[in-house]
């Protein structure tokens, strides 16, 4: 039981922390996305599809969380937007502190939209909110149509799902239709984007949607 | 502080518990692997074509672990060997309590494989030991390469990398030789196959060295 106690502790922190950057997101008129995924369902790679698409126009910078090196960190800032590296050493998840601490790093003044890419897990960082706008799941075609199900929480607690590496469907045991039905099941008004890093199909109808978050403010 | 010992303590427990099934295992003269990966990299596939190939000359039973679901049970039980399904309820990881209390519910004895499919999750399964003599992590092609050195504690903590999808090479841009050599850089001791379940590619192999595990008795 004093496990139990001790985890909604840690929770409770955690969202007070998550309100004070959301206010200030808020204040600063700033967009935050949060990307969570398995590992390597392609969240940097669309990371890098947008910010070739949008970083002319737009201000962006991007929070990159892994549990070792900064490799994702190397590939973002070569498309020259301010990045900060979290590595969490074997922490299984991002919290609201590290991006407040990572904060301190970044100039938040005249910035549209901040880009935070969560360590790759579609478990633990579904309870932690980081005072986002808009949680962005990730989902692949080669993880097959049936995780939706079986990974509930991060599908409930996210408002947008990206399906990517659609240009593979040919290739492996991937409904499409089976995996947005047993998505939107577990949360109906998810927004669904179905897009390709390779081809890039779909980054132009991604990329549209986030300008008008933009604009609207969120 | 506090909850670093809080966590040492369940870690201390989960030990204790871990080697009062490894002593079971090994009275019993049972070998038990147990799987490790991503969502979506294979671990359920891999097991049913290990199945469909040893289990007229081996007793083999299944544990499945899933935050949500029976579906790998469903799949694994056509086979026809035991399957015990534990459904976590959003835990990202199987501790050793939880396969103590599987094991009421199957047949040890002449068991001569059990095979404990954990939750998919690259991070914190690799930090509960659940009594198994033989870690292996499975890797899909579709993940990238870098995934060895950015979740280094399971490729640290794994005796054997099963390199799956291999037949999607052509389509992604995975660089094999580089994956094979980062995850070697993390755990030079690795025993590496390379498999797809879709063709069947190197599953001969694979079962050929489980075959001479349960032989030798580990």
């Amino acid at each position: 039981m004093s496990v139990i106690t001790v985890e909604r502790k840690i929770l409770e922190k955690n969202e007070q922390i998550a309100k004070r950057n959301r206010d200030l997101f808020q204040e600063q008129g700033i967009v935050v996305l949060n990307f969570v995924s398995s590992p390597g369902a392609g969240k940097t790679s669309i990371l890098e599809k947008t910010l070739q698409e949008l970083r002319g126009s737009l201000k962006i910078a991007v929070i990159e969380g892994d549990v070792q090196t900064d490799l994702d960190a190397q590939r973002v800032a070569r498309y020259e937007v301010p990045v900060v590296q979290i590595v969490t050493l074997g922490g299984c998840h991002l919290e609201a502190k590290l991006v407040q601490d990572a904060l301190q790093n970044l100039d938040l003044n005249g910035l549209d939209l901040l880009f935070i890419e969560n360590v790759g897990n579609l478990v633990c960082p579904a309870n932690y909110d980081l005072g986002e706008a808009i949680k962005v799941v990730v989902l692949s075609t080669t993880e097959g149509d049936d995780k939706p199900l079986k990974y509930p929480g991060m599908f409930l607690n996210s408002s947008v799902l990206i399906i990517n590496k659609i240009d593979l469907i040919p290739y492996v045991n991937c409904n499409l239709s089976a995996m947005k039905k047993n998505a939107l099941q577990i949360n109906p008004s998810l927004r669904i984007f179905e897009v390709s890093c390779f081809t890039e199909a779909g980054i132009p109808e991604w990329c549209t949607w986030l300008r008008k978050k933009d604009v609207s403010g969120q």
